[in-house]
């Protein structure tokens, strides 16, 4: 193809990114291209500050331009309540539902043998000082309903017990809007075994 | 949502291109962050690169570092095969398939009455201009199958008349691997309309 290099390289740039294929790259590029300057610019100058300025929170290991996050500052925020996640991200999606008013704990990963990730690989000591340091009702382990998240959750239902309140896990079962046709064994025996009573 | 501002940003700059959403702009902006500083910052620079480096080829209206593209530069290349197409990057969708050897013109868009763009504001006038320059054998006019592609088609046919070899326009009909079952009735007249003799 007789692409010009700068724009060979941006599709290059693009494609690096998880879930951009290039095809995907190449429409973007040509839409950055199609741009006004000024956005392009706006657009770089994001991705150079993103990188610049967010680091993690020294508390929750969320992410933060402070050393400590906004939820963690927050004195509205429940913090007898804490909700362990594996990753930052799985910070905005339980914002994004306000389900949630208490703390968060990012574990940065869960525990996966075969990687070569341990509980001293993720921020569970740093979990475990912290209920230490100021006692917490309840700890909800939100770790992905997975093998490795599960692994991740019994450890943490091992090295926290007795420390807090009470330790609890999401429930599994059907996703709202699923059909009983499509799902799939593993979920249908969670919904079955978390199966709860109604009316009287 | 307790997004750190410059992330927030970074969303919203992603969610700008076409084709992105709000889920994807946060996919991305999530991934940039978890990226190598000097990836970011290789993606940040090819941003700004590919808008400062890229403009049009003085010739073909192709994108170009050059005032003339490697296309119009190239001697190889068939001068007497002239490629007509709506938009620059419609060039790099034909040069993957290798299947032309000629040279393009891109006309910057096509006649759609509605949103006020006639053959003025097209590269009509560049193009009869190319042609009355150098002699061309064919014109193929590979504008899209839609009705504003149509329309610029017939123009074109028109406006070249006489002034050219021949003036083609590329076959419309089923696409490879469709099925008769789930084709448009309009692909299916043109399809009809199209048809080829074929065995003896």
């Amino acid at each position: 193809m007789s692409v010009p290099p700068s724009l060979e390289r941006l599709v290059t740039e693009l494609a690096r990114l998880p879930g951009v294929g290039q095809k995907t790259a190449q429409r973007l590029a040509f839409a950055l291209l199609k741009e006004d300057p000024s956005r392009a610019r706006a657009l770089a100058q994001a991705v150079l500050d993103v990188k610049d300025k967010v680091r993690f929170c020294e508390e929750c290991f969320g992410y933060s331009e402070q050393p400590r996050c906004a939820i963690c500052l927050d004195a509205r925020r429940d913090a007898s309540l804490l909700c362990v996640v594996e990753q930052p991200n799985d910070i905005y999606v339980i914002e994004r539902s306000a389900v949630f008013r208490g703390r968060y704990h990012v574990l940065m990963g869960c525990i996966s043998p075969l990687d070569g990730i341990g509980p001293d690989q993720l921020k569970v000591r740093e979990l475990i000082a912290r209920v230490e340091r100021a006692p917490v009702q309840e700890v909800i382990v939100a770790t992905n309903p997975s093998i490795p998240g599960e692994a991740t959750a019994l450890h943490l239902g091992q090295v926290l017990s007795g420390k807090v309140g009470r330790i609890t896990r999401l429930a599994r079962g059907m996703p709202v809007g699923a059909h009983l046709e499509f799902t799939d064994d593993i979920t249908l025996n969670q919904a079955f075994t978390g199966r709860q009573s109604f009316g009287r």
